[in-house]
């Protein structure tokens, strides 16, 4: 609805990338245009610096739009990034509009700052929120656009009766999530990925050749690994690859780059198992980027 | 989706009126063009000539589209109607879409017949179904899309793998309705809506100056009644009428035509009460229409 809401055919969308695949399909339904600028593994995918990003504003250009915490990085926006998007939004009358599913998914005492706490944004942002996310409820298709913009909810509204209602027994489901789950469950929550996050990623930055950061959120990580074609990589790993019976199946970072040639030598891990299987999973990887790399 | 999977921006539908009023949404979104053929509530709403219906296709027509039985006129077109309309959609190779939601709800021994039925159409039909519709589950988003057409049904498969899934909780509803439900179940509802509907129109007819088609399916019927605006007069008998401490909603036929100007003297109706809460509920119209045409 933000996509079909915020824009006409045509209009552009500066945006991060690697992003969401995901994003490419409902740009196209709204007849958007998604032009990434790219951020570096090197530097934790941080966002460029706002006089980097304002050469990119075109003539077209309608908005910027963000993940945070960043799904496929894992990456948290700071305070200061969040500031000069908002600088640059009002500069150029540009929609912010970030997508915080996962934003009750910041560690080590990081905060996470909504964009609807920006000063001066009321006309400008637009947040999206998603119940299967917060509560690890895949497949509750109930959401949330949120923004202080009145012409807009205005539009968006048009949307939403077109749709007539959410769905009805997943909404009485996300209720009770909302009224039966305090802090506390998510300190519980949080305790537990990031106890997943260091196990994951410390096993990976101590294979060969292999790099990633450690992400400030969500439940996902990018990892450079000594691979040629990571497309080619994760499908050999679902075909031919085996320890003790059982493989790793990870996103190649190419469907998340819209740039052709970036992410070849990415993988998208998501660390939604227990630490166990986790310990596990990472022997299987250095030994099928082994095996993978020994091929004839 | 079938709006966004069959057409491009600009393609035009050619589409009987009075039509559903959120096709207009849909259409919008998928930048598509509804072109309406009138039908007449003097000939039961029945669809024009298939000579006739030549005629209005031009350049960019790329569908025809039906509701069967309809909403809001609950007309139930016949074999010969359906046939004429795949005969066009075959000449002119244009997809045929039926919403035929309604399709149990057909009355008086009929039988309903599915454009999937029509020889030669498999590359044609489109059928959507809905689960809130048969089961009486309003709410539910539950649907279907129904067609032979591989390449098409790969089309519509990136916009649902966009969606990733339907909704999980709704799934396991709709599922459990169809495996609890037997031919016996709509052989019930079936016979309590034609009481319904006779209690109704038959009501409706008896009154001065109003005249109502029996029709053949759905839970609808349009009534043209001795007003000058039906959309002014829905909305008095909402603010000003009462009859044993209440009123009468019904939504102004306006609104279901796209031809402006059409529709000020109908109504649609839906006969989703008990039969005795629509006897109040004709005897409270009764008094309305009285009270309406007597305003100074």
């Amino acid at each position: 609805m933000a996509m079909m809401a915020c824009f006409d055919p045509g209009d552009e969308i500066l945006i991060p990338e690697p992003f969401y695949a995901n994003y490419n399909g409902f740009a196209a339904m709204g007849g958007v245009v998604l032009r990434p600028f790219t951020t570096l593994i090197e530097e934790n995918f941080a966002l460029p610096a706002v006089e980097d990003l304002a050469g990119a504003v075109g003539p077209r250009t309608r908005a910027i739009m963000i993940c945070n915490p960043n799904n496929p990085t894992g990456t948290l926006y700071t305070r200061q990034e969040l500031a000069g998007l908002a600088a640059l939004a009002k500069a150029h009358d540009l929609f912010l509009i970030a997508d915080e599913v996962y934003r009750e998914f910041v560690y080590d005492g990081l905060e996470h700052d909504s964009i609807l706490s920006l000063e001066g944004m009321e006309d400008h942002a637009v947040v999206v929120e998603s119940t299967s996310k917060m509560y690890s409820a895949c497949g509750a298709r109930i959401g949330a656009l949120i923004t202080r913009n009145r012409e807009l909810m205005g539009t968006v509204l048009k949307y939403a009766q077109a749709r007539l209602s959410p769905p009805t027994l997943d909404q009485a489901g996300a209720l009770s999530a909302l009224l039966h789950t305090g802090r506390d469950y998510f300190d519980g929550v949080r305790s537990e990925y990031v106890a997943r996050r260091n196990t994951m990623v410390q096993a990976l930055n101590a294979l060969p050749g292999v790099q990633c950061p450690l992400p400030g959120g969500a439940f996902y990580a990018v990892a450079r690994l000594p691979i040629d074609d990571s497309d080619a990589f994760c499908q050999w790993m679902l075909e031919h690859h085996r320890h003790e019976g059982a493989t790793v199946m990870m996103a190649p970072a190419t469907g998340f780059y819209a740039t052709p040639g970036l992410g070849k030598q990415e993988v998208r891990l998501a660390y939604v198992l227990d630490q166990e299987s986790l310990v596990r999973a990472m022997d299987c990887l250095a030994t099928g980027l082994e095996a993978y790399n020994a091929r004839g």
